[in-house]
């Protein structure tokens, strides 16, 4: 095969920083900081603080391929660590600082970080940890010399290394495929898992999110990452951002309503990138204070599914378009946009609801399909439930070190892990998690469903659904109910509320009532918990 | 270097088709044909017909590589006769059949073309050149049996070529760096050049072209280019349509504008794309015949510089945005794009039409610099000139079959060939071709710019300026004029008017007058046949 003759242009990390700083120098990144102030910088000196950064690391020891974790929170000082960690070659780790302190040392051991840059924040906890992680070698605390605390601890001033590193050392060159960053997934069961991002997979991962059916955002734009650099890079939007030139915002340690609000005024954001507990809670902020949104066109909103509520109080109250997202640590993340196609924008309110409350479409770059537990594929018919498989150059081919073999089928798919239904203008709408749906018959029942329903009964505050074994029906549904306070609903009433709502043969083989349902760190529910508690229980037969 | 983990998942055009054809499928292509009708089809026809294409020309023989010419319009069977080729390993070699013929036969044989595509327009031009044009061993004919005409050439009908391939064969798995495209450049001098696009420069290309600040295209998108696909593949819209799955609304052969105008308004078409002539003769019917432009919002206006009369008249008179682009066949071809960053946004209208007027800002994967004579950077402040460089994924490193020999510079730089400013801000500004800039006393003075002010002389009609050796200066220009008829405006009249206008050093040394000045096919004024005319023309010693 002869090759064409276009300049050979590896996609890499630090083109994104380059570009931004050479082209839009100037437009600005503001920061919340972990000292409580609000910090204005620009993309110009990002870079050139990144470069510093590289040129510390180098300085260190650290060669190319070496990981570098940080424990830190959204803010320049961050970005500027993210960049330069990946413009000498190394790998940005960002660990979720939300974890156990168990998962916090396996991950940092597993992936053998070097170095560690850490947020003010999070001192004491690294303090307790760090004779647990020993191939640590250097602390960086991201700080200036004003505000270093007492610590046993021997950390790094970060203002004081950058400022000592040599300012003008090129980027590292390194072919497109080297890894740039490390995200542990938060497995549910066994131990998180790495997903290792490439130069390449960033760079194109930033390309598609600033297609205008994605984030839809360019220079005169001023985005808000609410998803922490933690989650899945958060979101990709340091990246975006620094593609299109738009300006960036960051709220550093500050999750509350109040002080997301203002920055959001204050800065004039116009898109804000969070998970749906986030909006629930400025939704209910704004109820009871008002004061509006400023200009926020759009909130990009995912993570878990956005009620209809949601979209609908943005839309009515506040004149913001939510955007759902759908995607995954091991998609870098964006798999779907709910952008409008012209079908769906041209529907009525309630009819383009049935649309908006989906997870959205694919982004080019993202192959999506439906299969059978045999892998065959399944219709693209809105109704058909199917193991939801994807591929692309964003898509983890295998994790990190090699941890759970292989991952991809023979055809190169990667299972998601979710069941989920595709509609015939390619709207993907996730039905379970393929662990937690109920293979009944042959057939599949979506607990989530079944969850949804039940809970709009009266005197039910929550719902879970279990699968359970049955000889006849391989498996069969256990509806798990905690009574409102007050309440004395019974296993009759559920069952009246829950008849003609749902198919006959999704109807609960039995209902139990329980004072409290487990839930994970992130508040979703542990059906690993549940099912462990109903391990002896057995199903009436009758069924 | 370890590498990554991410899928390999190469780059290639036929990815953009199955993007398309399986999240948009109903979106429409709609074309005017060379039969006189209107065809509407859609991306999932145009992906099903393009593997029949494959199909056939598998079973012609036609290998990986080999080049596969067109001389045809925009239109659908164009765009399926182009994914159909690259399809399969091929490569689409688009032939500019406004060339002369010489040229064409030189291109074919040069490309060594196995296959033509044509339309029945060039029916009668194919069969004079035919003998001429050894390599091409089969003529297809874009048409269906109905219109097939008569004549001494053995013409494929492909209508039924497609009907009788392989429905179902997959496309061809290639590496991304292997060629997709060919273009030549219609070099002033010399014999043509051809740019051979890669699979992977076409992706990138699409996806930066569905960047918000690009092109601001989505699947709510209509978009028409009246820019021809033998025009550096119609600034990459048949890519870029099918990538965010928008509406592909083309002309055929049709580019007069009242038919355009239809077009626009019937199809409801969001943004157009065009050279300046094809929007001056619009705007002239518009001022003539009224009716307006329909849903137009922007129109995409490249090829040379935009007249600022022709941003205010669509501005004011038509409420369309001029969104003025920069590019060549070497760049695939974007290089800038003139959306607004919000500091330009923010002026009044006057003091933002001094950037409107400017070439644009680059896109994420075009690097830009400028630089002297000696290859040193020179500064962007807007105002010093300098030879315009140019580096990326989608950028000529070496011309076909290595014509020309090396073209980038020790840091792998491509010269534009033009003379430019960058400012403050990103923005860039041609100013001359580098072979017309004069180059006076280590000055430089830009031919355009003499020109642009000279022909704002009552009198003139056209203006062109040429430099001429000077025993002192180097060069010196010479102002070459045409009078308006019954005019008789002197040199003395045109000295007076340019006095205060233009800085003293750049006043002419002579002012010549003609009864014509030459042009290209294009329209540009043909410098080399000037400098010809004028080569033992002597410069008064006194300047």
């Amino acid at each position: 095969m002869i090759h064409g003759a276009m300049q050979d242009w590896p996609l890499l990390v630090w083109k994104l920083i380059d570009h931004a700083a050479e082209n839009h120098g100037a437009r600005e990144v503001v920061s919340l900081t972990c000292e409580g102030v609000v910090n204005r910088s620009t993309w110009a000196s990002v870079r050139a603080r990144a470069r510093r950064v590289a040129a510390a690391l180098r300085a260190m020891g650290i060669q190319p391929g070496d990981r570098v974790g940080t424990l830190a929170w959204n803010t320049h000082r961050h970005v500027e660590s993210w960049y330069g960690i990946s413009g000498m070659g190394g790998v940005a780790h960002t660990i979720n600082p939300r974890l156990f302190e168990d998962q916090i040392v396996y991950i940092a051991n597993h992936a053998e970080d070097r170095v560690l840059f850490l947020d003010l924040t999070f001192v004491n906890l690294v303090e307790k940890l760090a004779p647990r992680m020993p191939t640590i070698e250097h602390y960086v605390l991201l700080t200036d010399r004003a505000h270093m605390p007492a610590t046993s601890l021997k950390l790094i001033c970060y203002e004081e290394w950058i400022a000592a590193a040599a300012p003008d050392e090129p980027w590292t060159e390194l072919p497109e495929t080297a890894p740039a960053g490390l995200c542990y997934t938060s497995g549910t069961t066994g131990n998180p898992k790495g997903v290792e991002y490439t130069h390449r997979s960033n760079v194109l991962h930033a390309m598609a999110a600033c297609m205008t059916d994605t984030f839809g955002v360019g220079a005169c734009s001023t985005v808000l990452p609410i998803a922490p650099m933690y989650h899945a890079n958060a979101w990709s939007i340091p990246y975006t951002t620094a593609a299109c030139g738009a300006k960036l915002v960051m709220g550093g340690p500050h999750f509350d309503a109040p002080t997301l609000q203002k920055l959001i005024i204050d800065e004039g954001v116009d898109l804000a990138l969070a998970v749906p507990t986030v909006w629930l809670t400025m939704l209910q902020h704004l109820e009871k204070n008002g004061g509006g949104l400023g200009r926020l066109r759009a909130t990009g909103v995912g993570g878990s599914a956005v009620p209809q509520a949601m979209i609908e109080a943005f839309d009515q109250l506040h004149n913001v378009r939510v955007m759902q997202l759908w995607g995954m640590t091991e998609m870098s993340p964006l798999g779907t946009v709910g952008t409008p196609t012209p079908e769906v924008a041209a529907l009525p309110y309630e009819q383009e609801m049935v649309y908006r409350v989906k997870q959205g479409r694919p982004i080019f770059g993202v192959e999506m399909c439906l299969k059978d537990e045999a892998g065959n594929r399944l219709p693209r018919d809105g109704k058909t439930f199917g193991r939801l498989m994807v591929r692309g150059p964003w898509i983890v081919g295998r994790y990190f070190k090699g941890d759970g073999g292989e991952v991809l089928d023979a055809e190169g798919w990667f299972d998601t892990g979710d069941i989920a239904t595709i509609d015939e203008l390619g709207y993907m709408q996730i039905v379970d998690r393929s662990k937690d749906v109920i293979k009944s018959g042959g057939e599949w029942i979506s607990s989530i469903d079944l969850e949804n329903v039940a809970v709009g009964c009266p005197g039910v505050a929550e719902a879970a659904v279990i699968g359970l074994p049955h000889p006849k029906w391989d498996e069969r549904p256990l509806l798990i109910i905690v009574r409102k306070e007050g309440s004395n609903v019974t296993e009759a009433d559920i069952r009246a509320y829950l008849a003609g709502k749902i198919a006959r043969w999704w109807m609960p083989d039995a209902i139990e009532f329980v004072d409290e349902i487990p839930h994970t760190a992130t508040g979703k529910i542990k059906k690993v918990a549940l099912r462990e508690m109903f391990r002896n229980y057995r199903l009436p037969a009758a069924a």
